[in-house]
Formats: structure tokens, C-alpha cells, sequence
């Protein structure tokens, strides 16, 4: 059987990146620098990896950063106060405090305090209700929005098609099934989770499937219709003793879908680069003061 | 073949209205009377309709109304500057401006201006926005939350069942299959639209149809599965010679499909008293300062 083509969320990166860096420069022979704002609390190993890598993605097109870091221990009212100075600050465009905060804060209570039209990672309630309204013009989550980029990069047909998202997360899954269901997509969409009965029957009629669960490898070849489009979210740790650091990463697609599925999104290089590109998208965006 | 029990709108909102009244009565004892502001803009005959049934269920119920009518010459800025200082009354729990306005009002900016602590309505981006993210607490758009209220009081099981909403608009749809996917509904939500395609056949596939789409009749007995579950939301005005008036009230469902749902609500009499009994409660719920 022939293999998937594959969903190379670099190339698709690459090409959303060659134009946000145009509009960086833009802006910036204008007067107006890109700005994006990190705000990154303790210490996880993760979370500053993926802050590094988008400080970076800053630099490589033409967007200025600043790292605010600050130790685990912080107060709610001392990282608002935090929040509140960067709305505060006009030279400031975007606004992003990596998830997950430490326990003892109230990380909504932090979502909902930047301002919506700073809020380049989409998660504000009045960017996520403007998506409930059919309004997909705003600052939308990057993820959902990375993963509509690259059906359409792909020219994966969605018009009346089924769309099937594995997943209701408020982050990934609700938006995304906003998205897919949206005018100018206009699939049609079925939020599948952990209480939907037949779930591997509601896959198989699917057209183009999203998953976004969080459990290793769970999406089998035979829950997928030949031909249809698979895109995996899942960016999952599994142990494994064949490599010297004990482990990999798994997505939540088995890899066997690419011998059913006629699109298939790798993990890793497929929804991750397209996360960061919509994010520096969405930054220079909220610098054109489109939002 | 047996006929669907009716989801008789009347009596669940009765019932509704009952604990309704009682945290009115309990508010009003306390020194605070819930209260509702209902602006109407133009004389369209059917808004005063509508606007005339709401002042009347808050005279019922104990709350106060205030009734605020202007001429359809009104600028947005006039009504604008209206809603601005029910914003700032804090007499005022609820806010509502009667749609639709005149073309030359911006029906969006004047929904986005109200306090989303005063959206009795629902349709604030805040309000929508709290919905993705997954939190039913707040103040829900009327009717998807009167529907929720008539399923849930008819024991319909929902939890893993197969739900179809027909209709993606911003007021109803959306917010319908947002309300059916969230944690504690749980079912498996298929958002259908005038895009999708095999209509019926997704019909035919669910437990649960919620149609609302304003197209009268549409929804044929030979698209539901027998023992299923059918809300209609429409409300279509269709020629009927046999009427003194000339015309009658038709649904989204074709009454023939009484023969094959096992519950079916009627129109009227079914989600309509539903939506004005959930603006009441909302209204009480704004005044108890729950949101």
C-alpha cells in the first residue's frame, strides 16, 4: 500500500515564516518592531525549552523579545502586576506566560487578564467567543490555527467533509472544532472525548481526523478510512530502551495510519513547528493592530 | 406506532419559573430586587411581541423591568451611550437589546458593549468564550441553555450518545453543541450545516437532533432513528390558506416524525417558553452576583 504523504509541519512552517518575517520587516522599517513578551515561572526543564525555541523563532524573523523569568515561588499578585505592566506597555505586542504555572496559581485567573488584543496564544475567553460567533479573523490558538494552515497548505478538501476531533480540550480540541466548522472551512464536525461511546467507529467515518488526547499511539490504522487525512496533536513521552536517553516521543497516532491514511502529520515535525509559526504570526498581527 | 412524548416547553418552564420566582423573592427580601433592562429600538411588530412576553414573565416572577424603547432613527452612538449607562447603574442586573436592530446599527459593537456580567442573553464573547473553555457557570445564551434545561428535566440520556445540532449559527448552534460537549452532558456532538453533506444520513446516525435552522418542515420522519430524541428551535411563519390569519407557525421538524422520535417538542409550546424562562434566570443568577 502506498505510504501517507506527510504533513511536514517544517515546510509548511517555513513557508508561513517567509511571510510573517516580510511583515516583521515591514512594521519594523515603519518605526514598529514586533514585540512579543515571555513570561516563564520556575523551573521546568520543558517549558523552557519550548520558551527558548520561540525566543529564538523572535530572533531568526526579525521580532523583538523580552524573557521575563521569575522563580516558582511568586505571588498571583505579583505575576499579574507582571501582566498588567506589559497591557500597560505600548511597545509591547503580544503576551504569552508559559502553561503550566506552579500549582498555587490561578493560571485562568492569569488568561484572562491579558489584554485580548495582546493575547497571541488565542486562550482569552473574548478571542475564544469571537471564534463561537463565526468570527475567525482575530487572534486564534495557535495550535488549532497551526493545524488549519496546514490542511490548507496540503489542499486537504474540508468543504462538507467529515471531520472527526479526538479530544475537547479548551486549548486544542473546542477551538479546533470551531475552526473545522467555521464558514470558508465548512466541515462537518464531531467532537469525540473519554465519554463518547464507539470511538474507534467514529474515526473510521471520519474524512480527516484531529488527535488531541494526550495518550500514546492510540489512534490504530483501523480506525482510519482509507484515504483520509490524519493530523496528530499528541507530543507524548514513552519509554524506550533502545535509545541511550531511555526514552522517545510519541505522537497519538500509531505510525502504522500511514500505510491507510492518505495525509499524515509526523510527530515530531508536523503540528509543532506550526504551533511557533502561529504564534510569531499571531504576534506581528497584533503589532499590525489588526485585533 | 406509538406516539413521541411530547418535551412540553410549557411545563418545564414552569417549573423552571417556580425556583425562579423563589430567588427573586429571596433577593427582593434582602433589599435587592433582580432587575432587567429590555431596550427596543424600531416597531417591528414581532419585537414588541417578544419584548411585551419578557416584561410580562419578570411581572410574574417578581423581578423589576425597565423597558426602554427609541425610534429606529437612533445613532449607534445614542444607543450606545443607552447601554453604557445601564452599564454603570448598578440597580440594573440584566441587560438586553431586543435583535434585530435597524441595518444601520452595528448589532456586534452594541452586544460587545454590554457588561458580560449583565449579558442575560449570552451573547457576550466573554460569555461564548467561557463555554470553549469548558465552564457552564456563567450566563448561558438563552435558548441552548433552555434546551439543556428541557433534556435534562425529560431524562434524556445524553452521557456517550450521538447528538446532531443542525445549524451553526452564533446565538443557537454553536453554543448548542459547546453545551452538549462539555463535561457533565458528554455526548458526541456533530455540528451539521448547509455545507455538510448527507444531511439526513448524519440525521439518521443520532440519538439526539437539535434543529435549528429556520427552514420549515425540514427534518423528515425518514431522517430520524426511531426512539431518538428531537428539539426543534425553528420558528418559521408558512402560508396556510385554512387560517383566518393566513398563516401558521411551522418548526425546523416535519410533525411526522412524532411517529418515529420517542421525544419530540413541539412548536410552539416547546423550546420558545424555555428560552424566555432561562433570560429570567439569568437575570436572577446576574443579580446574585454568581458571574
Amino acid at each position: 500500500m502506498a505510504e501517507a504523504q506527510r504533513l511536514d509541519g517544517r515546510a509548511c512552517a517555513a513557508a508561513l515564516d517567509a511571510k510573517t518575517a516580510e511583515r516583521a520587516s515591514a512594521l519594523t522599517a515603519s518605526g514598529v518592531q514586533p514585540h512579543l513578551a515571555v513570561v516563564i515561572v520556575g523551573d521546568d526543564p520543558a517549558s523552557h525549552v519550548y520558551v527558548r525555541s520561540k525566543v529564538k523563532a523572535c530572533e531568526r524573523l526579525g521580532l523583538k523579545s523580552t524573557h521575563v523569568e521569575r522563580p516558582a515561588s511568586i505571588s498571583q499578585e505579583d505575576l499579574e502586576a507582571i501582566v498588567d505592566e506589559l497591557n500597560a506597555d505600548a511597545s509591547v505586542h503580544g503576551i504569552l506566560v508559559q502553561s503550566p504555572l506552579p500549582p498555587h496559581l490561578d493560571e485562568g485567573a492569569i488568561t484572562d487578564r491579558i489584554h485580548p488584543a495582546k493575547d497571541v496564544d488565542g486562550f482569552h475567553p473574548v478571542n475564544l467567543g469571537r471564534l463561537v460567533q463565526g468570527r475567525t479573523d482575530g487572534l486564534l490558538p495557535c495550535t488549532p490555527s497551526g493545524v488549519m494552515e496546514m490542511l490548507r497548505w496540503a489542499n486537504v478538501p474540508l468543504e462538507g467533509k467529515r471531520a472527526v476531533v479526538l479530544g475537547r480540550s479548551r486549548i486544542v480540541g473546542m477551538p479546533m472544532a470551531l475552526l473545522l466548522a467555521a464558514r470558508g472551512a465548512d466541515a462537518t464536525v464531531t467532537v469525540v472525548h473519554s465519554r463518547s461511546e464507539d470511538v474507534a467507529e467514529r474515526c473510521r467515518e471520519a474524512d480527516v481526523i484531529v488527535a488531541a488526547v494526550g495518550r500514546p499511539d492510540m489512534v490504530q490504522a483501523e480506525w482510519v478510512k482509507p484515504g483520509a487525512a490524519v493530523v496528530d496533536v499528541g507530543i507524548n513521552r514513552v519509554d524506550d530502551d533502545t535509545r541511550e536517553r531511555g526514552w522517545r516521543l510519541a505522537g497519538d497516532v500509531h505510525p502504522d495510519v500511514a500505510s491507510v491514511a492518505r495525509w499524515l502529520s509526523p510527530v515530531p515535525g508536523g503540528v509543532g513547528p506550526m504551533t511557533i509559526a502561529t504564534l510569531m504570526a499571531n504576534t506581528v498581527r497584533a503589532a499590525e493592530g489588526l485585533n
